[in-house]
């Protein structure tokens, strides 16, 4: 149980979400320069409830529910002063080597980054800002607004939660690419307007911005010369270890091509468009695991069937709720023909 | 009937929309500088379908439903060519003196200026996409975007699809304030979370941008102290003379002040927004007049139950179904008093 | 002698310049709603070298010349997140009450708050590094660029630094204007391509930008209405009480209107403009005091060919080099005429 | 002889100067999917005397001498409506097959692409105003501001002009790489601040911007390596087939990318500039043909020691001044070490 220091506050977790990356270090043991060298606990995607304060903290903040930004950044350095804390070289994040995550029952942070969330927002979902930040933030990147069309390659727990976004932000035209029939079921319940099985050709050109949420080079490549000119190229999905664009694409049509890295002052907006019914996040969760059952957590993405697992510390009975969000109704497919649909 | 020349169509006019300027015009013969000095046509709010096409468009518009831009402007001036084409020195402005407008049977435009629409929007309410327009142009200028908080002085037309399209940028808080009691049901009905009587002081603060749309100096001033620090104040209304601000509020929170003066490359955006049924304006008409009744319609706006009058050049009985657009239920009034509704 | 706390560095004064907030609260005891209500230290434009470091900071830095940022912001605010952390709340800013100022001979600060400064740059300009943020900050606001043309009304220290840094971002048209003819010579001097006595209506209009730094209500009116169409106003003069302008001219030309308070990361952007030789500050010395002469300091500026007074702590005779920066050459008056010019 | 139509005017060509693409054209008879199928005239950077004018034009506008912007945009469709005319898919631009260029005697254009120049500005200036206009919006692009640190690679006449815009823009650092060491020694006389031989590998990064003029895909690579966190990254060179960079430099730093097709809105910049000696344009020519010698002028670009061969109808003796801009002083070479400059 750790002391909350000064300006830090205690959480007792509520919920987990287990995010690609944790199983990627769970699996591989690093992601890039980042390595596991030591035992590290897993999980950045949080949400609990305040149950000690530290000094010049308001001790009325006990009690609070909140969602907790999985980043402390330095806030001193040139990335911080100007705002965009996300690439503060500085930056401790939860769940990234050296730094623990909150796999656990108790977590001290900083108290600016535990949000209190009200009551229309649940444990999960509160725990489920942190993948829609990054949705946020892919979609502020994008450029997107109202009437604008998207593409967004992907429809895994970040491809959906763009999806979402762009859907709130008013994005009239919202395709979304995927290999996974079952995910793009899930995409025209996340706000689609079209989906199409990656590589299978039939995508109408001429997108506002192109968002890549899969990592794949061949989706990157064939999303970004399907974007009008001077439109946006969003590479959100790690995966690909280069990005090869022709010359002429990027120039003749002027696109503009940026890559994202978490994210930066996404909390606060997370929180007015779940409580206002904008975006459901508790859609999106499979399956739910007790603190025993991390294990079962971090492989349930295995299955094809699966959005998103969290894991809720309390409780003791895991459970699979697998399908649940798929849509009902097909009739508005679009480019999906019906014989490419798994039943 | 005129003749399209060059680059031109010829369009039948299905739906014009009346607007406060039309009716400043009928009523005190000016506006500022434009004055009228020989007779004219008023209306500028405009749908149609194309009946003829001139040299260099292509026959196969004959037929489609438009709405139709308002402003040619001269595509050779400095803000032409830098798009912001709604303050070219040069623009010819429908019911602008000395340029007629579109409440006849038949009007010639530029092909570029009239805008296809889909099926899914009626007469009316591609007449009413000009009005839409001044909503869009107003939130772009405000930078609403998802999780905005949105202040709103003034529930006319111009204020109701302010605050549509502040509802479909994805603004969490859309507070609007107005004299008449009636226009704050409909502004809940138009998007409105919170709305309360103009002076009644009983609005929290901190907004992300104040919109005024009421012309109203005190509005203006009771407005720009609502908004937080960096936050914008735009100004829509026309009817103040003058703005008047303390300095101290402007610098030590460094608002960003500025005006509208109608809008730029917002049909397409419009057209997206209606014809997804993000925006509805079918629910704005309150009555509607044959091309013999312009003088009913032109004054229909004094009764204060009315929202939009349309005229429909081939309409025979004019009719009026105001009240229909009043929001069913008053549950969701936050700040307006029970008291405070009018019957 | 204050002692470095953590995270701090000790710096002995070598120049603080003497703003005209420092004189009001010498002669008036309150700026609005900032009141001197025990014995204040003033002076936040500062340079010195580092003597000593507090835990955490480098100890490579003793020795270093430094120039020092005055305001503290508590980098966990909303305006601190997003980079405008001018605007935070909780900021502590040298010599405004109640937080003392630099008119001493030690003072200590933040260690990031301490720029290091290469030889390149005096003592003397180190210090008026803080003013020339001003400048900065004034040109990013009004969007000052290559081939701009900037008004400017006043040319006391704010508004020859905001000269000095329109000319440096390559605009090619600075007009200035002042009632002060011998503050209109130093224009000239700081990149003026036209200057004019105020309120003498000599000036054409078709700015990009009008910066007021004078506080005046009269040449803010008269400024704003010598903006294009979509150009910028923004106030950074005090004084005045009231913003008053037409909202004609807000609307019909969309004038964006602004106010600053203070800057936001504009020392690294100070430094490298000075150093680099492309902004002078030391021509804006007109005198220099030792510490015990502070008061004389203070009421330098009563003399009308003063520009900048600054205070040395290790200065033993004060010395006054008033003229020194005026213009050699009046060849390129313009709009001047010979018989405005004082003696 | 050909005859101003409505709005065009008559141009007496003066000076055009050869560009790479003109050479390209005359040598491999195509650029990318531009392929010249019947005789074509060359030439886009182009001064003349305007000797008549069509219907709409005043006939005042006789005797100026103009600069002219060489590509029409259609003005009709949505990039020309919202300012980015240089992606007009319509537009018509001089020398680009099918529509012939300016190395004649005589054009007409339209009368708004003619821009008046003053005296300050020479004839072979104002035709290489449109080199100019490259290096301004590859500046804007890559947001130079006062202050800024930026990399340029390529030092041919489009990466000296931007290295002078750069310079102009009020950039403080300023580096430029070439293989071409000849080359470098222009650069350092254009404003760069730091040289260096490609691929010496002694450039210190952290740069605000990177901007290839060189069209290496080698140079594409480092440079983009060398970009501090959140800078920009833009491609104006053209000749390497294929961007290919690694997808974690793109996300960690979230580097901004883009490329440049030409410009819009670049003259009046251009114009200012060059009038008010803030860039110099004279230093670039290197050596001026009569018409009869424009196969010469082509081949200029042969020797290595050319920058920048302008044609002159009126020129009777062809003549060459090679080496006249190179920079007297080679002091400030700084990472150009001695033994790497040619003699």
């Amino acid at each position: 149980m750790p002391t909350p220091t000064e300006g830090e506050v205690l959480v007792r977790i509520l919920s987990v979400g287990v995010c690609g990356s944790d199983v990627h270090y769970y699996e591989h043991g690093r992601i890039g320069d980042f390595v596991v060298r030591s035992p590290l606990i897993l999980g950045h995607e949080t949400s609990g409830q305040i149950v000690e304060v530290g000094k010049g903290v308001s001790p009325a903040r006990v009690g609070e529910r909140v969602a907790i930004e999985p980043g402390q950044p330095c806030r001193r350095c040139d990335q911080c002063r100007t705002g965009t804390y996300n690439l503060c070289p500085n930056i401790r994040f939860h769940g990234t080597p050296p730094v623990d995550g909150t796999l656990c029952e108790f977590v001290a942070v900083r108290s600016e980054l535990a949000f209190a969330v009200p009551d229309e927002i649940s444990d999960n979902a509160a725990a489920l800002l942190e993948p829609l930040s990054v949705g946020i933030w892919a979609n502020r990147k994008a450029g997107t607004q109202i009437g604008s069309s998207v593409l967004i390659a992907g429809a895994g727990p970040v491809g959906l939660v763009t999806a979402k976004v762009a859907h709130a932000t008013g994005a009239t035209r919202i395709a979304v690419t995927d290999v996974n029939r079952s995910r793009l079921s899930s995409a025209l319940a996340s706000g689609a307007t079209e989906i199409a099985v990656a590589g299978s050709d039939n995508v109408r050109g001429g997108f506002d911005a192109f968002i890549d949420c899969s990592g794949s080079s061949a989706a990157v490549d064939a999303g970004a010369r399907l974007v009008r000119p001077a439109g946006s190229v969003v590479l959100v999905g790690m995966g690909a270890d280069e990005l090869r664009l022709p010359l002429g694409v990027i120039q003749q049509r002027e696109l503009l091509i940026t890559g994202t890295f978490r994210y930066a002052n996404t909390w606060p907006t997370a929180i007015a468009l779940v409580a206002s019914g904008r975006v459901t996040l508790d859609d999106l969760v499979t399956s739910e695991y007790g603190l025993a059952d991390v294990e079962q957590a971090l492989t349930a993405a295995r299955d094809p069937q699966s959005v998103k697992a969290v894991v809720r510390p309390a409780l003791r009975n895991s459970s699979t709720t697998r399908g649940q969000n798929k849509v009902k109704s097909q009739a508005a497919l679009g480019q999906w023909k019906a014989d490419e649909i798994d039943p």
